[in-house]
This record gives C-alpha cells, sequence and structure tokens, in this order.
C-alpha cells in the first residue's frame, strides 16, 4: 500500500436507532459472533497505520456501551463523542473535536483529511479508503458509488408511476467518504437547521456549501450498509468465513518455542491472517480468552513439552467458555518439538491412546485436535523461516488424533 | 385472505447469468439448504390457491436443470420456458404461452390479470401478491416498491457528483409487479429492440406503450433480490429461522392414530406451519425423504406401540442421510399413545434405559429426542381438538431422554 502523505482522521457515525432492523438493539450494537458490530468497523479503520484519530459518535444513552466496547476489545486510537439528534449534527460533533476545545473533550490534532464512514459498514477495506482518500485530496470530497440494484422511479401524488430513472445514468452514494477538513468542517458550520436535520448525505453539504464536486469512486459491493435484520445474517456469515482463514499461533513463553513461532508467523502470514501469542498456558490471559471471543476458530499450539493434556484441556475450557465452538468447529493443532536430546522419533503408545481418547471426547464439543511431532534437533530453527513446507519433508509424523 | 375474482398466473424471470454472485452456478439455481432458490420461489407461488399457471423462463441450458427440480420438489401448475438473450425478452417468451401457439409449449389459458415476479426474491407473501394484482385490475399495472436505502446520485463526465437526489421523492421499484394481461402483452408486441435489449423495468413498457401509470405499492422488506453472495447467506438464515418454526407430524397407518395426528395438525396449524403425512415408517417413502431434504427441524412421531427403536433408527437414519442436522439441530419428539388395556401409566424400566441410551447417541448427531406417553384409553380422540393443550392436562408423563 502506498504512504499516505497526509494526516488523516476518521469519524464513524454510530449514533442510529436501528429502526429499520425491527429489534430494540441499534443494529450497531447487535453481537456478530459474539462481538458487537461496530466493534468490526473500529477495527477495520484500526488495521489501517495511517489513519491517526478514530472518533466513534453514539447516542449520550450508549457513551457507557461504546467505552466498554472499546475496553474490552482493545482498541486504540478511538475517541468516543457524543452525537447529536440526527445524522448530521452527530457527524458535525465528531468534527469538532478536531477543531474546537471542549469540556468533554480534548483538543485532537486537526487532521489534513477526515474520512466519514459508517459504523455499520464492517468490511471496509485500506484500498478503497486509500483512494477516497488520496481523491479528497486532490478534489477536496470524494466519496465511494456503488451500481444501483433496482430501478428508481419517482411517484405522483396520486401514489401512481411517474417516472423511472434510466439506471445506468445514477449510482447508489455509499461509504466511505473523504474530506479536506478544512471545506467539510466549513460546510457544516455554514449548514441551516434544515439541512442539518433532514438532509444524510455529506458530498451534497460540500457541494452546496462549499462548490466542492467531490471525485465518485467504484467501491466493491461489501461496503454495503448492514440495515435489515438480513443483513446481520449475511454480515454474520461473512465473518465466519473470515474467520475461517485465520489462525492463532499460541507458543510458551520459552525462548526457542516463541522464535519458532515468530518464524512461523512470519512466513504464513502472506497467505492467511496470523496473530501470534506467546504465554503460560496455566495463566488465565484476558488476551487469549478475547482471541477465543469470536476472533478466531483455528490454533496452532507448539511446545517443547510431552503432550501435556492439562494444559491442553485448559485451552479446551476456554474455547468451551467462549460458546465459539458452537457456532462452528474449531481446530486446534498441537505441534510438539523435540528437544530432547533422544532422537528416536516417537510419543509413547500410552500417552498417545490417552491424548487420542481426549481428541476423541472433545470433538463432540465441536472441537477437532490434531497433532504434529517435529525432531527439534535435525532442524535449525532457521529452517522455520521458510515456514510450513519445510514440514512435509521427513523427519516429522502426522498424528491424527480424532 | 379475501378471494381474487380474476383468472391470475404468474410469470418467473429465471434466466440471470448471476454474474454480480461471483460463482459459476446462477443464483437462481445456489442451494439454500440443500434446494434451489428457485424453488422456494415456486413454492411461494403455488401457495398460493388463486394463481392458476406458474411459468418460469429459463436459457436454453437450463431448461432440464429447471424440469428436474420440478420434478425432485413435487411442484405443480409449473411450466418451464425457454428464455431470451434478456430479461425483456424472456418475460416477453413467458407471456406468448397464454396467447400464441408455439411448437415447445401447449397454449395455456389466458389469465385477466399477470403477476411478474423474479425468481431470485423467494420470500413472496400472499398479502402483496393480492395486493398488487388488485391494483392492476384497477389501474392496469402495479408493482410493489421499497424506500430507497442509499441516495441516489448522478455524476458528470469528469467522474464528479453533479447532484444527488432528495431520497425522500423516490423510491427503488421492486417485484412483484402486476399488469391486466391484454395492457403488458401488447407493451411487449410494440416494444422496440432497443427497449426489448436495454430495459429491465416493466412498469415502464407499460407506461411508455400503453400510457399505463402503474399503481405504486408499498412492499415489505422481504421482497428484496438475491444479487450478492451476502443476499445468499441472508436468504439461507431467514430459511433456517423460517424452518424452525416449522413442525411433520408423522403418524402410522392405524386409523385412531392418523386421526389423532390430524386433530393435532388442525389444532397447531394456526400457530405454525404444520404438516402431516401417514406412512408406515418401515417402507421407504420418498415424501419422508423429500421433507427431511431440507424442509423440516421438527418431528412429532405418533404411535400406539411400545418404542420401537428399530423403527425410530429408520427415521433417524434418513435424517442423518439429508445432512440437515449437520446444520441444525434436528428435534424429534415421540408420542406414544398407550391403547393397551392395561391403563397404568409406565414404561418399561428397560425399554426406558434402552431408548434413553439411543437418544444419547443421536444427541452426537446433533438429533435431540425427546418422548411423551399418554394414557389414550382416559383421553377419547375428541379431546385432541383443543389441541397441545390438553397435553398439560394429568394422565400423561414427559421423558426428556438425552
Amino acid at each position: 500500500m502506498e504512504p499516505v502523505s497526509a494526516a488523516v482522521s476518521a469519524v464513524l457515525p454510530a449514533g442510529g436507532s436501528g429502526e429499520r432492523l425491527g429489534g430494540a438493539t441499534p443494529k450497531q450494537f447487535c453481537g456478530l459472533q459474539g462481538r458487537p458490530l461496530v466493534s468490526y468497523a473500529v477495527r477495520a479503520m484500526e488495521r489501517v497505520s495511517w489513519i491517526s484519530d478514530i472518533i466513534v459518535v453514539v447516542s449520550p444513552e450508549n457513551i457507557e456501551t461504546m467505552k466498554s466496547i472499546i475496553e474490552k476489545y482493545g482498541h486504540k486510537r478511538v475517541t468516543v463523542v457524543k452525537g447529536g439528534i440526527t445524522r448530521h449534527r452527530s457527524i458535525f460533533n465528531g468534527l469538532k473535536v478536531f477543531a474546537e476545545n471542549q469540556s468533554s473533550n480534548r483538543l485532537l490534532q486537526k487532521p489534513e483529511v477526515v474520512i466519514i464512514h459508517d459504523a455499520v459498514r464492517p468490511f471496509v477495506e485500506e484500498d478503497i479508503l486509500l483512494k477516497v482518500v488520496m481523491a479528497a485530496k486532490e478534489h477536496g470530497a470524494a466519496g465511494a458509488i456503488r451500481p444501483l440494484v433496482s430501478t428508481v422511479i419517482a411517484s405522483g401524488e396520486d401514489g401512481c408511476l411517474d417516472h423511472s430513472l434510466e439506471r445506468a445514468r445514477y449510482r447508489a452514494s455509499e461509504m466511505p467518504q473523504a474530506f479536506l477538513f478544512d471545506i467539510i468542517y466549513q460546510a457544516y458550520q455554514q449548514c441551516t437547521d434544515h439541512d442539518l436535520d433532514y438532509g444524510t448525505e455529506c458530498l451534497h453539504l460540500a457541494l452546496k456549501y462549499c462548490k466542492t464536486n467531490a471525485k465518485l469512486v467504484e467501491g466493491t459491493a461489501d461496503l454495503w450498509k448492514v440495515t435489515y435484520k438480513r443483513d446481520l445474517y449475511a454480515a454474520e456469515s461473512i465473518i465466519k468465513d473470515s474467520l475461517s482463514q485465520q489462525i492463532c499461533i499460541i507458543t510458551d513463553v520459552k525462548e526457542a518455542v516463541v522464535q519458532a513461532g515468530f518464524l512461523l508467523h512470519e512466513s504464513l502470514k502472506n497467505q492467511v491472517k496470523v496473530e501470534a501469542i506467546s504465554i503460560s498456558l496455566s495463566k488465565n490471559d484476558s488476551h487469549l480468552q478475547n482471541i477465543f471471543s469470536g476472533e478466531c476458530y483455528n490454533f496452532l499450539c507448539i511446545n517443547d513439552k510431552e503432550y501435556a493434556t492439562e494444559e491442553i484441556q485448559k485451552l479446551v475450557d476456554m474455547l468451551e467458555k467462549s460458546n465459539v465452538p458452537l457456532l462452528y468447529p474449531v481446530v486446534l493443532i498441537l505441534v510438539h518439538l523435540n528437544i530432547s536430546e533422544n532422537i528416536s522419533f516417537s510419543i509413547g503408545l500410552e500417552e498417545l491412546t490417552k491424548i487420542k481418547k481426549f481428541a476423541r471426547e472433545v470433538k463432540k464439543k465441536n472441537i477437532l485436535v490434531y497433532g504434529l511431532l517435529i525432531q527439534y534437533k535435525k532442524f535449525p530453527l532457521n529452517c522455520y523461516a521458510s515456514g510450513l513446507p519445510i514440514l512435509s519433508r521427513g523427519g516429522l509424523e502426522w498424528v491424527l488424533f480424532s
């Protein structure tokens, strides 16, 4: 990704009431795989290194909820701002933290470009964010668009068709949008009460008040806005799909093992999303529990001990507690590095029987346990730099437990 | 539902290629819970008793596929018609079977009103169909509309925003639509090649060629068109939700048991969707297998025999073969009518142990078995007319097997 030579921050209006969803919980706080929708949108922004501050604007009654979400999922660079009674008033409040000293929020560094994105569009990628930011730098304003799915029609006063629009000439205006901060802030400052109360479209404000014709950028289908209950279903399925392509590497705290995990991480990260953590499994680690709370379904545990059923049991307990295996099978691959002087490549029959029995038991809980034995002495650690392919050369043994 | 005093038939264009879905299979043939999307749309039409003929228009290469779907899911009143190269040409072909003798299809009775509906909008309800049909009878044409989710914008030649439309003044034109047959057929007969090739909107043709301003009818959110992959996810989740509210009552063929099933059906049908069938479980019934292929997750089996593990095993085998329990837990309630002279209310301990063990086994396969014992002699059959509530009066015993 090319670097962005501008200070960029983002405002996420998340004050909607979710009327169209037909539920009591506003959609941005609905849980998908146990995690609120807004947390996915925040994470999508956080992943982008060149976005400095992320302002989440929520209605006054949800400020504490939002703060606890930030705490629970370890979000960084996020400021929570109290929203107004309409979408435009909320966005305006979000922008003010860069321009006005306010009692409730400290003044943040004013960005050159500000991204405005919905909290209910969780699948935004860095690519489209970069495109709208670059276009905004050049044109003053920019926004993602999509082809229309349905024909748009105008009705007469009698409730009958007046005319239909030629579909190819029009587009749906979506998010993200980006603006030179000074332009959109000036637009909001000049904005009439009528526009603040009844308008919804930031591009329109930039055009009306600052004569800035926004550059339109073709977006991808996954930018759609979670609006109806069916959209929550769709979002959850997409998240499940993406989770199946993530892996978490867990190593114990011994140096050699940590290094093996690090090298494996390096070589896998171009193919799948990898998270690597190093902890003592006997501790009740909250970071690990977070990952188990619906962030990953595939785990690779590397250690140099004999198969320690007790520690694996702890992992399984945490997984069970997270309820994740109820929704989706969890894959747990145990990698045992044999670092003993004994180069004979085996696991005791009794030990194997025990772990196989264990694997059969946890399979009933939708957790699939596989094992891999690696003769450590034969493979100096730097061999791991080439990643998994090396695992298929000699000197190792796959053990299919379940 | 008020009766429709007009002959009504329906045309379902199903010739799309599904480009936007990003898969090889056109979306109307994608399986949801193992059943193709188009089959759900056809079933939605079939459920409406006042729709005479259902014309499904598919591209030439999919005619055999469509015919086998009709065969497999037992669809009635359906005629398959070869589509043209565009949407309008396909709909025109569909209409022709009511007006012109063709070699490939017999001439069907011309309806007064014809419904046009997409094969990829599977959740259409009788209510909205009735509304558009009645409006079409009065106005000549009618169509369902929905509020716009996104602002619609027009772009200039430079790819920048030209203007945005005031969202409240416009609507998305959706399906179903309905027309006096003579109006829409005349419109298609007069239609230019350009309109046939590039147009997509039937309401527009009725206006342009027959000066008929269609009546616009507010539709519900579930009329949306399955367009992207996420829509397939959403549709599948909605189907799962609805399946959980369906129940299939299975009785053996003995008169008294069949009658009990019938009365239970009558009293339950206002609360849930009920299907009742009476078969000998020892036979390999294809109707039962169809129901097991993703149409229902809840089964209530009534019999007057001692708990016959062998027959229950057959049910479980069929369920397993259907793969349904992989997707969703299946609930199987066994109701045993005690018709023996012996009024003592019990099940042998040995028998109970056996069935409990069986239930524990099948629970691992995601099939939950529950049992209900009913003292038949104490409850004359007409007591069942008031349905399940009677089951909570004395004289019965719940057995939670698993």
